[in-house]
């Protein structure tokens, strides 16, 4: 749970085990498997074993949770870019792109279901727009870096650096799909994976 | 529409405008945009300006046109990969990858319709289970090659295979959630960038 969404809660305490951090993550569970339209409050307070009135203790609307999930996710990557793109950074731009593409993969497998749920959002609602004007802010930063680490000389010139940039974050958003924290694979392998592949390429 | 869906429909003519080919299109369109789950064909009918009687002159189901979407992307996937992985291809473990990536995002954006819905399937019938397996067969498939172009010496052999062709198609199918037939990049530009990407890296 982010800061962004606590400051307009009220201080309740829940049951042990249902605090506001855990509806949140069961939330944005049923989210991700049903779809948020499709979930309603009612879903979500039978999942926690809680009555309907119970579970306004801990949330005030459907919508402020979905608002906590994407601050979860934005926040972290927002964080990561504004960092890669500040000149002051230090590094060229292609160590900076490099860094962020694998602090991006990070971002993703530790938040992987509030990613999962950014990933969806279609633009349903002010909420969800608001959340599309954010990651295209990103994308556009991620361009920009793209540009300049094609400009200093270090990246490859000949495909468009927006397409560039939109296969990159293509593939790292693509974990949401398999990646399993418990899986064959963990965390620092699938950065260094991702990263390698991008930059340097399967051909030996 | 493939043949595979035609031998059980009775041979009909809809209104000018309204064959089998533009049902299954307004059908697939709707169900990427509402989910097929909650597409009725009440809201086919009402958004091919048909009645609901007349849908049925068309086709038999809503589940004969998932099937029929499903094919249309799995048929030509099959096709490609059957081809790459065949030993008498001809063509170095390596050269038959580097094709069926390139071959890969052909189909997707020839077919981008239904290879999003195909990306979308979930598992929640029958049809779907069969489509997933499909699609895991493909996988395996590719996954055995990215092996085999390791074994031969012509690929990096620090990332495991199955990590490899996971990412391969991963930046692959990332392409359905942003191409567009008529925007900025034609296919042979995405087709060119994608495969130089994954093979050669962005580094210069």
């Amino acid at each position: 749970m982010t800061s962004a969404a606590e400051p307009s809660q009220p201080r309740r305490r829940g049951r042990p085990g249902h605090d506001q951090a855990a509806v949140l993550r069961t939330a944005v569970d049923l989210f991700n498997r049903r779809g948020y339209d499709a979930t309603s409050m009612g879903d979500l307070a039978k999942e926690l074993g809680l009555t309907k009135a119970a579970i306004y203790h801990h949330v005030q609307s459907k919508e402020q949770l979905l608002i906590a999930a994407l601050d979860d996710a934005l926040d972290e990557l927002t964080t990561a870019v504004t960092e890669a793109v500040r000149p002051e950074a230090g590094g060229s731009a292609y160590e900076r792109l490099r860094a962020v593409v694998r602090r991006s993969v990070e971002v993703l497998m530790a938040r992987q279901p509030s990613v999962t749920l950014l990933l969806r959002v279609r633009g349903n609602s002010e909420v969800e727009v608001a959340a599309l004007n954010r990651r295209r802010w990103l994308d556009e930063q991620l361009a920009e870096l793209v540009s300049e680490a094609v400009q200093e000389g270090s990246l490859r010139a000949d495909i468009p650096p927006p397409l560039v940039s939109r296969l990159l974050f293509g593939m790292v958003n693509s974990l949401v799909e398999w990646y399993h924290p418990d899986g064959t694979y963990d965390a620092a392998t699938v950065a260094d994976a991702v990263t390698e592949l991008a930059f340097d390429g399967l051909s030996r």
